[in-house]
C-alpha cells in the first residue's frame, strides 16, 4: 500500500487517497484517537471520483462515532480496465430496465459474480494493509453495497465482525445461497421503492441469512433518498458492534 | 373519567389507574416536568393485568424522553364483558391455528372488525379525558397493536400525528384497504418470525400505507422477542416526531 495524499478536512477528519498496486482506495480517520480504532470498509457500486462526496459524508459520520473508513475502487470501474464481459452484462441489463423487461437471472449472473469473485480478494488485501498501518485496528465492518459483495465478505473474511448492507442491487440465486452462511450480525437498509433493485429478491436475501441477529430497515424514496434518520439508525448498530 | 388510585414508581414515574365510564386505565406520567407533555396511546392485545409488566415497561421509556403514556382495556378483555361473537372468532383462530391450517379472512374479519368498531371511538374518549388532565398536552402517538386499530385511528383522529405499528396481529383486507388512507409519519415493527402473523400480510400492508414517511423495522424472534435496540429505534422515532 502506497499512501499518495493527504489532506485534512474540515471538523479534522484526515483523508489520505492510496494505491493497493493498480488499485486506488481512500481512507479516512478520525481527528483525534486516543487508541488505534475499529475500521468500517465503505462498500459502492463503482466509480470512486462521481461518489467521492457520499462516501466522505459517510466517512465524516464514522469518523465522529470513533471509527476509520476507507473504500478501495472496484474492478471495471473509475479508471481500472474494464472487463468486456461485465460490460457487455451491464449493456444488457441496461437494456432491459430501459424495455421495462424483466431482468433475466443469466445478466445479474453475469453481471454480479464476477464482479464479487475479483473484488473480494481485493477488499481483503486492502484490510491486510490498512490494518498493518499504525492507529487501526479492529474490529471491522462492512457497510453499503454492492450487496453481494458484502454477502461474500460477510462468508468469507472472519475479521468482519457486523455489515451493514444496502439492498440496492441485483443478486444472483448463488449469492442468496451464500447467504444462508452468513452469521454475523447484520443491519440491511431497503428503499422501498428503489427503482434499480427487485423488493421481493431483497426480502428473500434478508430471509436467507442465517445471522440469529439482522434487521431490516425498509424506508420510502427511491435508490438515494435514504432518510437521515436511517443513517443513524445504521451508525447505532456498527456503534453496538464495533465500539 | 374518575382517577381511582396513584403510587410513584422507582424514577419517579406517577401511575395512575382511572376509570372512563366502565373502562379501566391506566395513565403515566414524568416524574417532573416543567411544561404540559406529549401524550402517547400505548397499545396492547387485551388483558391490562396480564400485559401490565410490558406497559409499565414502555410507559417508563416513555416518560424517559418526556412523555406521558396510557393506555385503557379494550372490550371484551380484562374484567370487560365478553361478546360471543368474538368469542366465537378467537376459538375459530385458534382451532386453525393449532390444526396448521391457514386462517381464513371471514375469522379474522369477525375477530378484528367488530374490535375496530368498538375500541376506536373508546380511545378517542380516553383521549378527550387524558388531554383535559393538567400537565398532558399534545401532540399524541399511538404506539403497538392491534396494529388494525391503530390504522383506523391513524386515518379518523387527528389529533394523533405520529404512529408505531406493531405488525403481529391479522388484519382485515378492508383495513389494509383503509392504510392507503393513513398520511401520518408510521414506524412498522415486524417479527419476522412472529408465530402469530403472517409476514406477507404485514408486508402488503406496510406497502398499502399512504404515508410519504413509514419506515419497516423487521427483527428476528418472535412475537415477544422484539430487541432492546428495536424498541430504542421507535422510540427516537416519536421523539423525533413528538418532542
Amino acid at each position: 500500500m502506497r499512501l499518495t495524499s493527504e489532506k485534512r478536512l474540515d471538523g479534522g477528519v484526515l483523508e489520505r487517497e492510496f494505491t493497493l498496486g493498480e488499485i486506488p482506495g481512500i481512507l479516512w480517520t478520525p481527528g483525534s484517537a486516543a487508541a488505534p480504532v475499529p475500521l468500517i470498509l465503505l462498500g459502492h457500486p463503482g466509480g470512486l471520483a462521481k461518489m467521492y462526496p457520499r462516501l466522505a459524508a459517510r466517512a465524516r459520520h464514522c469518523a465522529a462515532d470513533g471509527f476509520a473508513a476507507a473504500t478501495i475502487e472496484l474492478p471495471g470501474s473509475g479508471d481500472r480496465p474494464r472487463d468486456p464481459a461485465a460490460e457487455q452484462a451491464r449493456a444488457d441489463l441496461r437494456r432491459a430496465l430501459q424495455a421495462g423487461e424483466p431482468v433475466g437471472a443469466e445478466i445479474i449472473d453475469a453481471l454480479i459474480l464476477p464482479l464479487v469473485e475479483k473484488s473480494v480478494p481485493e477488499w481483503q488485501a486492502a484490510l491486510d494493509a490498512l490494518l498493518a498501518l499504525p492507529g487501526i485496528a479492529g474490529p471491522v465492518g462492512y457497510s453499503g453495497g454492492v450487496i453481494s459483495i458484502g454477502v461474500r465478505l460477510a462468508v468469507v473474511e472472519p475479521r468482519i465482525v457486523a455489515a451493514g448492507l444496502f439492498a440496492g442491487s441485483f443478486v444472483p440465486a448463488a449469492i442468496v445461497e451464500q447467504a444462508r452462511q452468513v452469521t454475523i450480525p447484520l443491519h440491511v437498509l431497503l428503499q422501498w421503492d428503489d427503482e434499480g433493485n427487485d423488493r421481493q429478491a431483497a426480502l428473500d436475501l434478508f430471509d436467507a441469512f442465517g445471522s440469529k441477529e439482522k434487521s431490516l430497515h425498509a424506508n420510502m424514496g427511491g435508490h438515494i433518498g435514504v432518510p437521515a434518520y436511517a443513517g443513524e439508525d445504521a451508525a447505532r448498530f456498527f456503534a453496538r458492534h464495533l465500539g
